[in-house]
């Protein structure tokens, strides 16, 4: 063979290709030439960076001696768009969140597409775009991925997986099992709003509402918590943060019962729904406190923190709304129970069931 | 209401409870009470370690200063189970190979589960024991995990997204881009075992074999190469190591090519396929270059380290076909070319199109 069509084809492969097509084939999940267009044409145009941008199976790269946090999640929401978001926001904040209740900054995230066959580039486009701005944000970085087709009919659209890697710079030690009797449970906002806004955005009821989902990232939120009970030298007085999604608060609150071995009492009035999701919620049969939210934490504090966090945490614009929802007693331990409006007291058990499907 | 009440909700809640259904229901993700038996009464009756055994939405340990690798992959291969593996082996091996790869000891491991409603429960034990074997022999632990489930017909059965994080403890920098002129191409074994099997067990074809998926942790193979190297005083001489799967070795060695700007010229005659591999594949009109690998290795050495490497991969239960089946040339940069067994040559393009969806 000539040097000459070596020369050729050398020139052919050296060409930049500008990414044209339309729709996803099986080819871009073949591990082949289609695949690396789509990924150098298209995914590293949303999220280029040094360590993703030299495209070896593995980023690599150094860390000071720390204590790293560590999770992962699906995405499989459906519709994919929704008021107030789409699937890609919705999976690098619900990651970077997960990151934040630990109170570690994320560092790296890493993103792995299902894609189904046939769909279309341009929803591909803003679902990246999404990720990009969400990711820019929080300041985390895409380091690597990985891209899955599937025929037509074996996934519905598309699914993304993040898994994240964050760095807890604080002394904190966070967790479910913390709570002590005597603590307070902060809220940061209304509850409901994701579950609600999937729930609409089906379409299965006619409903008009200006409702949107809350999805946000929390890092900050949970940052400025953080140097406010630094400033009052009460760090170990932070002793549990979640985000109440899947199953919403009332599960999130039994979780933490159940682990610190407490009984959680939570106050119906101070529990803050807007009206609109209050609506919405009474036509669809669902009870708030079991919705999915994709912006909002709980907090279980000591008492004395409880009031300055509020302050602080609405000085935030994802804690406008924040407030006290409840406290932590002794017994009966393993309890979540609520003070209604009406004056009575009931449990508020785990979810049991389930309310709504593929909500994140 | 009365502390009875409490009192008798308490004990129930606090009932280990055996995980006894037979099938996956929507209410498996719904982040309840359901969700929680699942991953209780199930997922960590496998996976159980001190990080996980935590519950919390993320793992949290401490790392020494070190240079860590990052890697994500989803996993949709079909069929679920095949001769010499299953989805869950697969998971486990492919992310701690890619981890392997870059000369990492893979360390962590996180697994999200997407799940189709109606899925069955024992498929799912079958799964999780085989991803709790192959997490054994490496050595890795599932620290961190997520399982979501979609309505029937909104995903084929199961999918299988894990992430990793290993820790580099040499000074190796192994790079695509690193391939060097005079370099030997070294393969670990028989190639395109593992795609074959793949297609085989579609039953698309009435072929009876005894082929099995090569699914293979390669750590310790790599792990022998590197103190190998050391042992010479000759690190510095492992360019780079890739596995090739998807797209097959055809695909890796452009890619390294591509990266490193060199030309690799391979020998037909010296690339080892299994003689009933070669047979399926002239049924099947497959190339056994362009055949998916799972437990195979591609390394680029410098010439001196090539015949004590194969050697010493050859003492090594994954390594016992390896063999050096090409070198690494100045130009034409950015080509694979092969001297065929019939005395010519020819390139040896990236896989265009799809060969085979859903192979991993």
């Amino acid at each position: 063979m000539t040097s000459t069509l070596f020369q050729r084809v050398e020139r052919a492969r050296r060409r930049k290709h500008k990414f044209t097509e339309t729709h996803i084939t099986l080819a871009h999940g073949s591990g082949g030439r289609a695949m690396h267009e789509l990924i150098e044409g298209l995914f590293l145009e949303y999220f280029h960076n040094p360590l993703l941008d030299r495209l070896e199976d593995q980023a690599v790269f150094d860390v000071a001696a720390a204590r790293l946090a560590y999770t992962t999640d699906s995405y499989v929401v459906s519709p994919i768009f929704f008021p107030g978001g789409d699937i890609g926001k919705l999976a690098i904040n619900g990651t970077v969140n997960d990151l934040a209740m630990s109170g570690a900054r994320p560092l790296y995230l890493s993103a792995g597409f299902i894609l189904e066959e046939g769909f279309p580039i341009d929803d591909l486009k803003k679902i990246l775009a999404s990720m990009r701005n969400a990711a820019g944000e929080s300041g985390v970085k895409v380091v690597t991925g990985d891209t899955k087709v599937v025929q037509k009919g074996g996934a519905d659209q598309i699914f993304i997986n993040t898994s994240g890697i964050g760095v807890i710079e604080s002394s904190l030690n966070l967790s479910a099992a913390s709570a002590q009797p005597g603590d307070k449970v902060l809220l940061s906002g209304t509850l409901g709003d994701h579950g609600t806004t999937i729930m609409i955005a089906r379409g299965e009821l006619e409903l008009e509402t200006d409702i949107e989902s809350d999805c946000a990232p929390l890092q900050s939120l949970v940052t400025g918590m953080i140097n406010e009970a630094e400033r009052r030298d009460a760090l170990s007085g932070l002793h549990c943060f979640r985000d109440p999604t899947r199953g919403g608060v009332a599960t999130t609150l039994n979780e933490i019962a159940l682990s610190s071995e407490v009984c959680i009492e939570i106050e119906e009035g101070r529990v803050p729904v807007r009206e609109e999701v209050k609506g919405a919620c009474e036509i669809l049969g669902l009870d708030p406190l079991y919705v999915a939210n994709e912006g909002k934490l709980v907090a279980i504090v000591s008492a004395d923190l409880a009031e300055p966090l509020v302050a602080r945490m609405r000085q935030h614009p994802y804690g406008v709304d924040a407030c006290i929802i409840g406290e932590v007693k002794i017994e009966p331990g393993g309890i979540v129970s609520m003070h209604t409006a009406f004056g009575g007291t009931r449990i508020v058990d785990m979810l049991a069931g389930e309310q709504l499907p593929r909500i994140c």
